[in-house]
This record gives C-alpha cells, structure tokens and sequence, in this order.
C-alpha cells in the first residue's frame, strides 16, 4: 500500500514533473540515515544513482514505453539527508546526473539545485526529482488535458 | 506588512506557480515548531491541510474567482518542519494532497516531491507550494505576458 | 573544474530553468556557514544577493547577453543554511527577491518558496534559483529542442 497520495508523474503539454524518488529498491529502503554520520560520500552517489533509476523508470511509463522520446532532461533537484556540517552535497547528487548525462548525452544535461536537508521519507539518504522535455504527442498519460 | 517582497501566485500561459504557503491562519501561525518534538503526525496532517487551504485561496484568485477553471495539480512541494530523525515526512503532506484530490478528483492527483527540513519560516510547521494547470484565457492577472 | 555534472541553465521554450547559485564571489564562498549561528540576518540577506547577481548573470547568457529579453521572473526558490530555530527565512530571501524586483520592476515580481536546510553545498550560507520567462526566439542556448 502507498504510504503517499500522489502520482509517479503528471505531464503537460510536452513537460512531465518526475515526482522525488528515494533510494528504495525492490520496495526496501537501500540506504538508510544520513550521509556524514552513517555513510560518506561513494555510498551517497549509490544512492542518488538508484534515485535516478527509479526516476527513469517513471519517465519510461511516462514515454509509453520508449526513453527515445525523451527530448530534455530541464531540472534535477536533490536531497541529501546529510549532517548539518556536511558540504559536498553536489558531489552525492552527481550519482544522479552522471547517470541521465551517460544515458542521453547531451539531451540529458540539466539544470540542477542540490541541498542538505534535515530528514527524507522513510529516513532515506538521497531523494532525487526532476522535470523533463519529452516528445509524447501520441500518448495521453498523466496528460493535463 | 508582508514580511517579504513576493507575489502569492505568477502565471506564464496555462501554467500557474503558486508561493511556498505555511500553515497561518488568520494571520497568526496555526501550528509551531517541529514534527516529532512539540508535534505529532495528526497534528502534521492538519498544518499541511492548512497550508493546502492557502494554495486553494491563492489559485481561485489566479482563476478569477472560479476553481472550475482548474485543469489539473502538476506538483505538490512539501517540507516538514521535523526532528533529524522524523521518517513520516510523506505521511504528513498527505494532509495536503487529500485536499486536492477530495476537491478536483482526477484533476487533483499530482506529482510530488515531499522532504525534512531544518526550519520554516516563522517557525511553521509545514510548508507546502505548488504548480497548477489552468483554463484561464479569460484572465491576465499574474500573467507573464 | 566544477564540482558538479550540471548546466548553469536549460530553457525550454520561453521557460528558463537556472541552477541554484550560492554565495560564490571569485570562485571562493563569500559567506560559510550558518544563519543564527555563524552570521547574522543582515549577512544573510548580503548572501542571497550575491546567489541574485550570479543567477542573473547566468540568466543574461540565456538571453544571448540582453537582459531586455527577460520576460517575468516565475519562481524564486530560496535555500538558507540556518539553526533549526532559525524563524527570519523570508527576510534572509528578501536579498535576492529585492535585487530581482529592483531590476525588472514588475516584471521581476515573483512566486517564491523559502526553506531552512540542514546544509548548502562548501557550506555555503544561501543558495537560490529561480525560473524566468524569456523573449528568446532568435537564441538557442541551453534550448530543448
């Protein structure tokens, strides 16, 4: 059962808002607690990554089916559960923007915020969001109209 | 007087971003301090549905006075005012995207990215902001251009 | 070399999305640390002005170097690096918004979202982004497609 009421994605016109995803896999929390106290800084970009590919899998529902309509990657914005003097919280996020660079070349490259917050659902240690450009005129799902 | 140099809502087209709203009613901050010290889940829930009552107050005067005009809510942004140790982030904005959804259905489900945060401002216990689609050709004010 | 794999801006259309900026002045942290601990408001609000003038120099790259072009500014989203009892969050904003405000006129008037965080990337004391619209028919920077 979702612990949450909200959609995976919403799409208008040719825009989809990817809802933030944490660092779960296989329905289990992979990691858990904060960057700086309970882990550093490779595990933080193992997280992030694991984000961004839950974050594809969305965006692939969100395409029907094929990442080839994806036009841009527009934003990234991260979240790293993290202690309060920790200071490479850009560092952890690239697990996520490496990935979507990797994967699309230059459609992938993004703008990006990354901030160090307090807590994440589930005590989670990265949580990932973006808002993507897609070429979806054939599909209608999480369409706004 | 307002406290800071913002607008409630800016519209661009059909798409309208409306202002980080906290948990104020009447003028006075409804509920203060931090979820998992001065405050439990239910009490969370019901600052994030206050918050979500502000949004509505902003986005029926971006739609002229009519909600009907709403197509559809692209993205709820939710931050908890929480213990470093808080797991029910999620749980807590649901306060907010009940509403939406009990109000508009379908149109109201929405994407969403939800997260701890270290502080609020005035202290608030929940912020919430969101962008909505909306059927207002009819109208100018906010308007980009 | 940059610390993060990210585009300083991505523009879709007439919507540019620019990267959060900190406090960054000659390439080293102009404020380090945090609001209500390290500095105080007044520093805070010098702070989020200088995050303004580096989103705006970025912004005038968007628009091919005419400020002129800038349509509206849509969203600000404010990040401050503060104690978790920290209350002054708007007024901290207030830096950016202000500077903002001052240059467009009514035009620069904005929605705007602004949190407390547990940290900012080096450490930084504010970060903020912010998303415009842009007359930009004859550039094609940073554009989706």
């Amino acid at each position: 059962m979702p612990i949450a009421n909200f959609l995976p994605f919403r799409r208008n016109g040719d825009t989809v808002f990817l809802a933030g995803q944490i660092c779960e896999w296989n329905g289990a929390v992979a990691y858990h607690g904060k960057i700086g106290v309970d882990h550093d800084l490779a595990t933080g970009v193992k997280a992030a990554r694991i984000c961004a590919l839950n974050l594809l899998a969305v965006l692939r529902e969100a395409c029907d089916g094929s990442l080839d309509r994806v036009v841009a990657c527009m934003r990234v914005g991260g979240f790293v559960n993290c202690a309060p003097d920790y200071e490479n919280v850009p560092q952890v996020i690239n697990g996520a923007s490496d990935l979507f660079c990797e994967l699309f070349g230059e459609r992938g490259s993004h703008s990006r915020t990354a901030v160090g917050v307090a807590t994440l659902p589930r005590g989670a240690t990265v949580e990932v969001d973006a808002i993507f450009v897609v070429d979806c005129d054939r599909t209608s799902r999480g369409k706004a109209r």
